[in-house]
């Protein structure tokens, strides 16, 4: 059975609307997923950004993240057909284990918990294919990388990508 | 480079020395190292086996193990020669995590905490080599499996082993 690995991040849990909700909240700002494509909240806003990387440092932050729209749904329909693994960079936000842990226990908890990886270098993980925002992964991946659309990679080319779950279906059920 | 995956329990962390300390003094029991090579400590204590096992829950269980001998020092030689990782089955004591990330900083900082790993099954892990005392992780590893003795595993036979960090070194300063 192939494996297909694939990051939270963005990918299944929707990282950046929680993020700008508490930002926009703290700080009485209107940022849209739409000012992202010219870079990330911290980018943006350079003279908060301490703070705005400091949210992720909360034990919570990563709790109440919204489900990406249809992951459930097509993680479930391939699981059927291939191992499935969620291999996320928590050792960047050590704070996180526990929210990331319970969040996937909560949302996909028809996944075996020991297919759940919490590592940093993502070269060490062994999968056929890797689904994740971030093409820097996919430097040293020994599988097919495939790019998770997300407003800050939205410029990169040269790699296969894939814009929602409907679309990570469509390219699992044809190959 | 390549790489080497290192397991923490049993092999760098010196699980089994608390293991029985805290059984020991809550029970009024003297058991010892030598007394687990007929079988894990909740094997030979039967009717006690839920709260030994409970102690693997309590999230600062695994904070305070005594470091395996001489394993900071081959790990610290290695690390200039192959890539490092350490890669621990903490999905199985999902209450851990902190306390084995708070661990590794303390006691192994000179390695980059992006090398860490918290994973369920190990074959996910993509190295040259795995040293681990658990053989069921080896099954379906892609590269070669290095037994490191435990109690556990003493009487297994079939792959490479080595009984402390000294013939850790020994097996890779050849290799």
């Amino acid at each position: 059975m192939r494996r297909i690995a694939i990051d939270m991040d963005e990918v299944i849990a929707d990282f950046n609307s929680k993020h700008l909700k508490v930002y926009n909240h703290d700080y009485g700002d209107n940022l849209t997923i739409e000012d992202l494509k010219v870079g990330r909240l911290e980018d943006i806003r350079p003279h908060l950004a301490s703070q705005i990387i400091d949210y992720l440092h909360n034990p919570l932050f990563f709790r109440d993240l919204e489900v990406m729209k249809d992951s459930q749904e097509v993680i479930r329909n391939l699981s059927k057909r291939y191992e499935i693994y969620i291999t996320t960079a928590a050792m960047e936000f050590p704070s996180s284990f526990n929210a990331k842990y319970e969040w996937l226990r909560e949302h996909f908890g028809f996944l075996n918990d020991m297919n759940f990886v919490f590592c940093g270098d993502k070269s060490i993980i062994h999968a056929d294919y890797l689904i994740d925002d971030n093409v820097r992964h996919f430097d040293r991946f020994n599988g097919q990388g495939i790019l998770f659309s997300a407003p800050h990679n939205l410029s990169v080319t040269g790699f296969d990508r894939v814009s929602n779950w409907q679309e990570v279906q469509q390219y699992f059920l044809k190959s």
